[in-house]
Protein backbone atom coordinates (compact mmCIF):
# COMPACT_ATOMS: atom_id res chain seq x y z
CA UNK A 1 0.00 0.00 0.00
CA UNK A 2 1.08 3.75 -0.48
CA UNK A 3 2.92 5.30 2.70
CA UNK A 4 -0.18 7.68 2.24
CA UNK A 5 -3.10 5.07 2.25
CA UNK A 6 -1.17 3.27 4.57
CA UNK A 7 -2.01 6.43 7.27
CA UNK A 8 -5.97 6.83 6.07
CA UNK A 9 -7.50 4.82 9.73
CA UNK A 10 -10.03 1.77 8.25
CA UNK A 11 -13.30 3.92 9.93
CA UNK A 12 -12.31 6.29 7.41
CA UNK A 13 -11.77 4.06 5.04
CA UNK A 14 -15.05 2.56 5.79
CA UNK A 15 -16.88 6.36 5.52
CA UNK A 16 -15.87 7.27 2.37
CA UNK A 17 -18.12 5.32 0.12
CA UNK A 18 -20.90 6.83 2.67
CA UNK A 19 -19.32 10.57 1.32
CA UNK A 20 -19.18 9.07 -2.12
CA UNK A 21 -23.08 8.38 -2.00
CA UNK A 22 -23.85 11.95 -0.58
CA UNK A 23 -22.25 14.06 -3.25
CA UNK A 24 -23.12 11.73 -6.02
CA UNK A 25 -26.77 12.92 -4.80
CA UNK A 26 -25.73 16.53 -4.44
CA UNK A 27 -24.09 16.28 -8.21
CA UNK A 28 -27.93 14.87 -9.25
CA UNK A 29 -29.14 18.07 -7.79
CA UNK A 30 -27.21 20.17 -9.83
CA UNK A 31 -25.40 21.84 -6.10
CA UNK A 32 -21.94 22.98 -6.74
CA UNK A 33 -20.86 23.23 -3.28
CA UNK A 34 -21.14 21.75 0.33
CA UNK A 35 -20.34 22.82 3.10
CA UNK A 36 -19.32 20.45 5.96
CA UNK A 37 -22.17 20.51 8.03
CA UNK A 38 -24.37 20.01 5.09
CA UNK A 39 -22.27 16.80 4.05
CA UNK A 40 -22.13 15.84 7.59
CA UNK A 41 -25.81 15.63 8.04
CA UNK A 42 -26.09 13.68 4.94
CA UNK A 43 -23.84 11.28 5.74
CA UNK A 44 -24.76 10.82 9.34
CA UNK A 45 -22.03 11.73 11.38
CA UNK A 46 -20.41 14.73 12.84
CA UNK A 47 -18.68 17.75 11.01
CA UNK A 48 -15.29 17.65 12.67
CA UNK A 49 -15.23 13.99 11.46
CA UNK A 50 -16.09 15.15 7.72
CA UNK A 51 -13.23 17.76 7.66
CA UNK A 52 -10.70 14.98 9.68
CA UNK A 53 -11.34 12.68 7.06
CA UNK A 54 -11.50 14.65 3.87
CA UNK A 55 -8.36 16.29 4.95
CA UNK A 56 -6.78 12.75 4.78
CA UNK A 57 -7.62 13.01 1.13
CA UNK A 58 -5.95 16.46 1.08
CA UNK A 59 -8.82 17.72 0.52
CA UNK A 60 -9.44 21.23 2.66
CA UNK A 61 -12.56 22.93 1.10
CA UNK A 62 -12.42 26.47 0.97
CA UNK A 63 -13.64 29.03 4.08
CA UNK A 64 -17.40 30.25 3.58
CA UNK A 65 -17.93 28.29 0.51
CA UNK A 66 -17.22 24.85 1.33
CA UNK A 67 -16.06 22.20 -0.75
CA UNK A 68 -16.34 22.03 -4.52
CA UNK A 69 -19.06 18.87 -4.93
CA UNK A 70 -17.76 17.58 -8.39
CA UNK A 71 -14.45 17.98 -7.80
CA UNK A 72 -14.59 15.74 -4.23
CA UNK A 73 -16.45 13.29 -6.06
CA UNK A 74 -13.54 12.66 -8.92
CA UNK A 75 -10.98 12.79 -5.90
CA UNK A 76 -13.10 10.28 -3.91
CA UNK A 77 -13.83 8.04 -6.88
CA UNK A 78 -9.74 8.08 -8.10
CA UNK A 79 -9.21 7.17 -3.97
CA UNK A 80 -11.69 4.71 -4.05
CA UNK A 81 -10.53 3.27 -7.06
CA UNK A 82 -13.53 3.55 -8.99
CA UNK A 83 -12.68 5.30 -11.99
CA UNK A 84 -12.61 1.53 -13.63
CA UNK A 85 -13.79 -1.98 -12.85
CA UNK A 86 -12.83 -4.10 -10.41
CA UNK A 87 -13.68 -7.94 -11.92
CA UNK A 88 -15.78 -9.55 -9.26
CA UNK A 89 -15.76 -14.01 -8.74
CA UNK A 90 -18.46 -15.07 -6.87
CA UNK A 91 -17.89 -18.62 -5.34
CA UNK A 92 -20.65 -21.09 -4.12
CA UNK A 93 -23.33 -21.31 -6.93
CA UNK A 94 -26.40 -21.90 -4.52
CA UNK A 95 -28.91 -19.63 -3.17
CA UNK A 96 -27.15 -16.59 -1.52
CA UNK A 97 -24.31 -16.38 -4.91
CA UNK A 98 -27.52 -16.67 -7.25
CA UNK A 99 -28.59 -13.52 -5.21
CA UNK A 100 -25.21 -12.05 -5.31
CA UNK A 101 -24.96 -12.45 -9.00
CA UNK A 102 -28.29 -11.13 -9.57
CA UNK A 103 -27.48 -8.28 -7.02
CA UNK A 104 -27.36 -5.19 -9.84
CA UNK A 105 -25.55 -2.33 -7.48
CA UNK A 106 -22.40 -4.75 -8.64
CA UNK A 107 -21.92 -4.29 -12.28
CA UNK A 108 -24.10 -0.44 -11.98
CA UNK A 109 -21.59 0.48 -9.34
CA UNK A 110 -17.86 -0.73 -11.00
CA UNK A 111 -17.74 -4.54 -9.31
CA UNK A 112 -19.00 -6.84 -12.86
CA UNK A 113 -19.52 -10.45 -11.65
CA UNK A 114 -17.50 -12.00 -14.60
CA UNK A 115 -17.31 -15.67 -13.18
CA UNK A 116 -18.95 -18.17 -11.01
CA UNK A 117 -17.23 -21.26 -9.00
CA UNK A 118 -19.09 -24.24 -7.36
CA UNK A 119 -17.75 -27.34 -5.73
CA UNK A 120 -20.86 -29.14 -7.32
CA UNK A 121 -19.91 -30.64 -10.70
CA UNK A 122 -24.46 -30.74 -11.58
CA UNK A 123 -23.95 -26.86 -11.53
CA UNK A 124 -20.78 -26.73 -13.69
CA UNK A 125 -21.62 -25.16 -17.39
CA UNK A 126 -24.93 -23.87 -16.37
CA UNK A 127 -25.53 -19.36 -16.25
CA UNK A 128 -26.79 -18.03 -12.73
CA UNK A 129 -28.10 -14.76 -14.10
CA UNK A 130 -26.07 -14.77 -17.07
CA UNK A 131 -22.89 -15.83 -15.35
CA UNK A 132 -20.75 -19.20 -16.10
CA UNK A 133 -20.15 -21.35 -13.22
CA UNK A 134 -17.05 -22.97 -13.24
CA UNK A 135 -15.80 -25.54 -10.98
CA UNK A 136 -13.73 -24.63 -8.12
CA UNK A 137 -10.78 -26.87 -9.08
CA UNK A 138 -10.13 -24.31 -11.38
CA UNK A 139 -10.25 -21.34 -9.32
CA UNK A 140 -6.32 -20.80 -9.38
CA UNK A 141 -6.39 -21.30 -12.93
CA UNK A 142 -8.96 -18.97 -14.26
CA UNK A 143 -9.47 -16.25 -11.69
CA UNK A 144 -5.74 -15.51 -12.52
CA UNK A 145 -6.58 -15.63 -16.41
CA UNK A 146 -9.97 -13.63 -16.24
CA UNK A 147 -8.01 -10.69 -13.87
CA UNK A 148 -10.10 -11.36 -10.76
CA UNK A 149 -9.60 -8.44 -8.30
CA UNK A 150 -12.42 -9.40 -6.00
CA UNK A 151 -13.36 -13.02 -4.81
CA UNK A 152 -17.17 -12.95 -3.11
CA UNK A 153 -17.08 -16.42 -0.80
CA UNK A 154 -20.33 -17.12 -0.64
CA UNK A 155 -20.20 -20.97 0.11
CA UNK A 156 -20.88 -22.74 3.12
CA UNK A 157 -18.34 -22.41 6.35
CA UNK A 158 -16.75 -25.86 5.98
CA UNK A 159 -15.48 -24.77 2.31
CA UNK A 160 -14.64 -21.18 3.37
CA UNK A 161 -10.86 -21.50 4.12
CA UNK A 162 -10.05 -23.89 1.37
CA UNK A 163 -11.68 -21.50 -1.48
CA UNK A 164 -9.76 -18.33 0.14
CA UNK A 165 -6.73 -20.09 0.02
CA UNK A 166 -7.42 -20.57 -4.10
CA UNK A 167 -8.26 -16.83 -4.34
CA UNK A 168 -5.33 -15.72 -2.58
CA UNK A 169 -2.99 -18.36 -4.70
CA UNK A 170 -4.92 -16.83 -7.80
CA UNK A 171 -3.64 -13.66 -7.17
CA UNK A 172 -6.87 -12.26 -5.91
CA UNK A 173 -6.29 -9.11 -3.78
CA UNK A 174 -9.63 -8.96 -1.65
CA UNK A 175 -12.31 -11.21 -0.37
CA UNK A 176 -15.60 -10.38 0.91
CA UNK A 177 -16.72 -13.15 2.80
CA UNK A 178 -20.11 -14.26 3.34
CA UNK A 179 -19.82 -17.66 4.56
CA UNK A 180 -20.72 -17.71 8.49
CA UNK A 181 -16.84 -18.05 9.88
CA UNK A 182 -13.72 -16.93 10.68
CA UNK A 183 -11.03 -17.15 8.05
CA UNK A 184 -7.66 -16.13 7.73
CA UNK A 185 -5.74 -15.12 4.46
CA UNK A 186 -2.14 -13.55 4.46
CA UNK A 187 -1.25 -10.54 5.05
CA UNK A 188 -1.26 -7.92 2.12
CA UNK A 189 -4.91 -9.59 1.10
CA UNK A 190 -8.09 -7.57 2.59
CA UNK A 191 -10.47 -9.41 4.03
CA UNK A 192 -14.00 -7.97 4.68
CA UNK A 193 -16.83 -10.00 6.18
CA UNK A 194 -20.91 -9.59 5.90
CA UNK A 195 -23.02 -12.16 7.92
CA UNK A 196 -26.53 -11.63 7.60
CA UNK A 197 -27.40 -13.86 10.42
CA UNK A 198 -25.23 -12.33 12.77
CA UNK A 199 -26.67 -9.27 11.71
CA UNK A 200 -30.33 -10.25 12.71
CA UNK A 201 -28.80 -11.72 15.79
CA UNK A 202 -27.56 -8.44 16.78
CA UNK A 203 -30.71 -7.23 16.64
CA UNK A 204 -32.45 -9.98 18.48
CA UNK A 205 -30.49 -8.93 21.14
CA UNK A 206 -31.91 -5.45 21.60
CA UNK A 207 -35.07 -6.89 20.71
CA UNK A 208 -34.65 -9.17 23.70
CA UNK A 209 -33.73 -6.43 25.90
CA UNK A 210 -36.20 -3.87 24.84
CA UNK A 211 -38.28 -2.10 27.67
CA UNK A 212 -41.91 -3.38 27.69
CA UNK A 213 -43.63 -0.56 25.63
CA UNK A 214 -45.29 1.82 27.95
CA UNK B 1 -33.86 -2.12 27.59
CA UNK B 2 -32.68 -3.51 30.93
CA UNK B 3 -30.05 -2.01 32.89
CA UNK B 4 -27.77 -4.66 32.47
CA UNK B 5 -28.48 -4.88 28.84
CA UNK B 6 -27.67 -0.97 28.10
CA UNK B 7 -24.26 -1.32 29.90
CA UNK B 8 -22.92 -4.00 27.33
CA UNK B 9 -21.25 -2.02 25.20
CA UNK B 10 -22.20 -2.70 21.32
CA UNK B 11 -18.74 -3.94 19.97
CA UNK B 12 -19.60 -6.80 22.48
CA UNK B 13 -23.23 -7.08 21.50
CA UNK B 14 -21.66 -7.47 18.28
CA UNK B 15 -19.01 -10.07 19.57
CA UNK B 16 -21.52 -12.25 20.82
CA UNK B 17 -23.02 -14.12 17.65
CA UNK B 18 -19.10 -14.90 16.96
CA UNK B 19 -19.11 -17.11 20.25
CA UNK B 20 -22.35 -18.35 20.17
CA UNK B 21 -20.93 -19.96 16.79
CA UNK B 22 -17.62 -21.00 18.37
CA UNK B 23 -19.31 -22.51 21.24
CA UNK B 24 -22.04 -24.68 18.79
CA UNK B 25 -19.00 -25.79 17.18
CA UNK B 26 -17.40 -27.30 20.42
CA UNK B 27 -20.66 -28.59 21.18
CA UNK B 28 -21.12 -30.76 18.03
CA UNK B 29 -17.29 -31.90 18.24
CA UNK B 30 -18.40 -32.83 22.47
CA UNK B 31 -15.74 -30.60 23.55
CA UNK B 32 -17.26 -29.79 27.74
CA UNK B 33 -15.05 -27.40 28.54
CA UNK B 34 -13.44 -24.88 26.91
CA UNK B 35 -10.74 -21.77 27.88
CA UNK B 36 -10.92 -18.45 27.47
CA UNK B 37 -7.39 -18.42 24.93
CA UNK B 38 -9.23 -21.45 23.00
CA UNK B 39 -12.47 -19.34 22.63
CA UNK B 40 -10.26 -16.27 21.68
CA UNK B 41 -8.78 -18.03 18.93
CA UNK B 42 -11.88 -19.47 17.37
CA UNK B 43 -13.13 -16.28 17.62
CA UNK B 44 -10.21 -14.14 15.87
CA UNK B 45 -10.05 -11.73 19.32
CA UNK B 46 -7.83 -12.01 21.90
CA UNK B 47 -8.12 -13.87 25.41
CA UNK B 48 -8.28 -10.84 27.71
CA UNK B 49 -11.57 -9.47 25.42
CA UNK B 50 -13.05 -12.97 25.38
CA UNK B 51 -13.13 -12.67 29.25
CA UNK B 52 -14.23 -9.16 29.66
CA UNK B 53 -16.77 -9.14 27.16
CA UNK B 54 -18.43 -12.85 28.63
CA UNK B 55 -18.19 -10.96 31.95
CA UNK B 56 -20.66 -9.09 30.94
CA UNK B 57 -23.00 -11.78 30.87
CA UNK B 58 -21.93 -12.94 34.30
CA UNK B 59 -19.71 -15.36 32.91
CA UNK B 60 -16.34 -15.72 34.51
CA UNK B 61 -15.10 -19.38 33.62
CA UNK B 62 -13.33 -21.53 36.67
CA UNK B 63 -9.64 -20.96 37.25
CA UNK B 64 -7.70 -23.67 35.53
CA UNK B 65 -11.00 -25.13 33.94
CA UNK B 66 -12.44 -22.64 32.18
CA UNK B 67 -16.20 -22.37 31.03
CA UNK B 68 -18.18 -25.06 30.80
CA UNK B 69 -19.35 -24.84 26.86
CA UNK B 70 -23.39 -26.08 26.96
CA UNK B 71 -24.08 -23.70 29.71
CA UNK B 72 -21.98 -21.03 28.21
CA UNK B 73 -23.88 -21.68 25.08
CA UNK B 74 -27.34 -21.99 26.66
CA UNK B 75 -26.32 -18.24 28.45
CA UNK B 76 -25.78 -16.94 25.55
CA UNK B 77 -28.23 -18.00 23.00
CA UNK B 78 -30.79 -16.62 25.83
CA UNK B 79 -29.01 -13.04 26.04
CA UNK B 80 -29.24 -12.98 22.48
CA UNK B 81 -33.08 -13.71 22.62
CA UNK B 82 -32.69 -17.06 20.71
CA UNK B 83 -34.41 -19.34 22.59
CA UNK B 84 -37.90 -18.31 20.17
CA UNK B 85 -38.41 -17.60 16.96
CA UNK B 86 -38.83 -13.47 15.96
CA UNK B 87 -40.63 -13.48 12.84
CA UNK B 88 -39.15 -11.71 10.01
CA UNK B 89 -40.94 -9.19 7.23
CA UNK B 90 -38.72 -8.79 4.36
CA UNK B 91 -40.10 -5.19 2.38
CA UNK B 92 -39.26 -5.18 -1.23
CA UNK B 93 -39.76 -8.54 -3.30
CA UNK B 94 -37.02 -7.47 -5.73
CA UNK B 95 -33.85 -9.60 -6.26
CA UNK B 96 -32.22 -8.76 -3.14
CA UNK B 97 -35.79 -9.09 -1.23
CA UNK B 98 -36.22 -12.55 -3.19
CA UNK B 99 -32.65 -13.74 -2.70
CA UNK B 100 -32.96 -12.97 1.67
CA UNK B 101 -36.42 -14.76 1.92
CA UNK B 102 -34.60 -17.50 0.46
CA UNK B 103 -31.37 -17.04 2.39
CA UNK B 104 -31.79 -20.32 4.77
CA UNK B 105 -29.90 -19.48 7.21
CA UNK B 106 -32.59 -16.91 8.50
CA UNK B 107 -35.22 -19.63 9.40
CA UNK B 108 -32.78 -22.31 10.58
CA UNK B 109 -31.23 -19.81 12.81
CA UNK B 110 -34.71 -18.79 14.44
CA UNK B 111 -35.77 -15.77 12.18
CA UNK B 112 -38.38 -17.07 9.81
CA UNK B 113 -39.83 -14.90 7.18
CA UNK B 114 -43.50 -14.50 7.51
CA UNK B 115 -44.69 -12.01 5.21
CA UNK B 116 -43.12 -9.65 2.36
CA UNK B 117 -44.32 -6.24 1.02
CA UNK B 118 -43.91 -4.74 -2.09
CA UNK B 119 -45.29 -1.01 -3.55
CA UNK B 120 -46.12 -2.86 -6.54
CA UNK B 121 -49.63 -4.26 -7.08
CA UNK B 122 -48.25 -6.55 -9.85
CA UNK B 123 -46.08 -8.76 -7.34
CA UNK B 124 -48.80 -8.58 -4.63
CA UNK B 125 -50.49 -11.97 -4.16
CA UNK B 126 -47.69 -13.53 -5.33
CA UNK B 127 -45.09 -16.16 -3.23
CA UNK B 128 -41.69 -16.18 -3.25
CA UNK B 129 -39.99 -18.87 -2.00
CA UNK B 130 -42.99 -19.57 -0.64
CA UNK B 131 -43.88 -15.85 1.62
CA UNK B 132 -47.21 -14.14 0.18
CA UNK B 133 -46.22 -10.63 -0.80
CA UNK B 134 -48.45 -8.05 0.60
CA UNK B 135 -49.23 -3.96 -1.01
CA UNK B 136 -46.78 -1.53 1.59
CA UNK B 137 -49.67 0.48 2.40
CA UNK B 138 -51.25 -3.06 4.29
CA UNK B 139 -47.43 -2.77 6.47
CA UNK B 140 -48.97 -0.72 9.84
CA UNK B 141 -51.77 -3.51 10.15
CA UNK B 142 -50.41 -6.71 8.96
CA UNK B 143 -46.92 -6.42 10.85
CA UNK B 144 -48.85 -5.87 13.73
CA UNK B 145 -51.27 -8.21 13.01
CA UNK B 146 -48.45 -10.98 12.53
CA UNK B 147 -46.39 -9.52 15.70
CA UNK B 148 -43.07 -8.74 13.29
CA UNK B 149 -40.19 -8.52 15.40
CA UNK B 150 -37.58 -7.66 12.75
CA UNK B 151 -38.46 -5.21 9.42
CA UNK B 152 -35.87 -6.09 6.79
CA UNK B 153 -35.62 -2.99 4.24
CA UNK B 154 -34.59 -4.30 0.35
CA UNK B 155 -36.20 -1.74 -1.33
CA UNK B 156 -34.37 1.19 -3.74
CA UNK B 157 -32.58 4.29 -1.20
CA UNK B 158 -35.72 6.03 -2.19
CA UNK B 159 -38.51 4.43 -0.25
CA UNK B 160 -36.50 3.39 2.54
CA UNK B 161 -37.29 5.86 4.90
CA UNK B 162 -41.21 5.82 4.71
CA UNK B 163 -41.27 2.00 4.62
CA UNK B 164 -39.21 2.46 8.09
CA UNK B 165 -41.50 4.78 9.35
CA UNK B 166 -44.04 2.12 8.31
CA UNK B 167 -42.60 -0.57 9.98
CA UNK B 168 -41.74 1.54 13.72
CA UNK B 169 -45.56 2.48 13.39
CA UNK B 170 -46.35 -0.99 13.27
CA UNK B 171 -44.46 -1.31 16.81
CA UNK B 172 -41.22 -3.29 14.70
CA UNK B 173 -38.41 -3.13 17.03
CA UNK B 174 -35.87 -4.01 15.25
CA UNK B 175 -34.80 -2.53 11.44
CA UNK B 176 -32.30 -4.00 9.20
CA UNK B 177 -31.56 -1.62 6.05
CA UNK B 178 -30.06 -3.34 2.91
CA UNK B 179 -30.93 -0.10 1.06
CA UNK B 180 -28.41 1.99 -0.14
CA UNK B 181 -29.13 5.00 2.06
CA UNK B 182 -29.32 6.79 5.84
CA UNK B 183 -32.16 6.41 7.23
CA UNK B 184 -33.13 7.39 10.81
CA UNK B 185 -35.37 5.51 13.84
CA UNK B 186 -36.91 6.92 16.62
CA UNK B 187 -34.69 6.33 19.62
CA UNK B 188 -35.84 2.41 21.39
CA UNK B 189 -35.68 1.11 17.98
CA UNK B 190 -33.02 -0.61 16.86
CA UNK B 191 -31.22 -0.09 13.30
CA UNK B 192 -28.48 -1.99 11.60
CA UNK B 193 -27.28 -1.21 7.93
CA UNK B 194 -26.30 -4.08 5.78
CA UNK B 195 -24.50 -2.02 2.11
CA UNK B 196 -23.20 -4.51 -0.01
CA UNK B 197 -21.67 -2.50 -3.10
CA UNK B 198 -20.33 -0.51 -0.24
CA UNK B 199 -18.35 -3.31 1.22
CA UNK B 200 -16.71 -3.62 -2.26
CA UNK B 201 -15.94 -0.35 -2.61
CA UNK B 202 -13.77 -0.49 0.83
CA UNK B 203 -12.23 -3.54 -0.52
CA UNK B 204 -11.64 -1.07 -3.63
CA UNK B 205 -9.94 1.25 -1.82
CA UNK B 206 -7.29 -1.27 -0.26
CA UNK B 207 -6.98 -2.71 -3.89
CA UNK B 208 -6.25 0.65 -5.54
CA UNK B 209 -3.69 1.07 -3.24
CA UNK B 210 -1.75 -2.40 -2.99
CA UNK B 211 1.89 -2.59 -3.48
CA UNK B 212 2.55 -3.74 -6.74
CA UNK B 213 3.53 -7.86 -6.37
CA UNK B 214 7.19 -7.89 -5.60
Amino acid sequence: MSDRARHIPEATVARLPVYLRSLAELVDDKIATVSSERLAEMAGVNAAKVRKDLSYLGSYGTRGVGYDVEYLLFQMSRELGLTHDWPVAIVGAGNLGSALANYGGFTQRGFPVVAMFDADRAKVGRRVHGVLVHHTDDIVELAAELGIGIGVIATPASAAQDVADKLVAAGVGSVLNFAPTVITVPEGVSLRKVDLALELQILSFYQEHREPAG
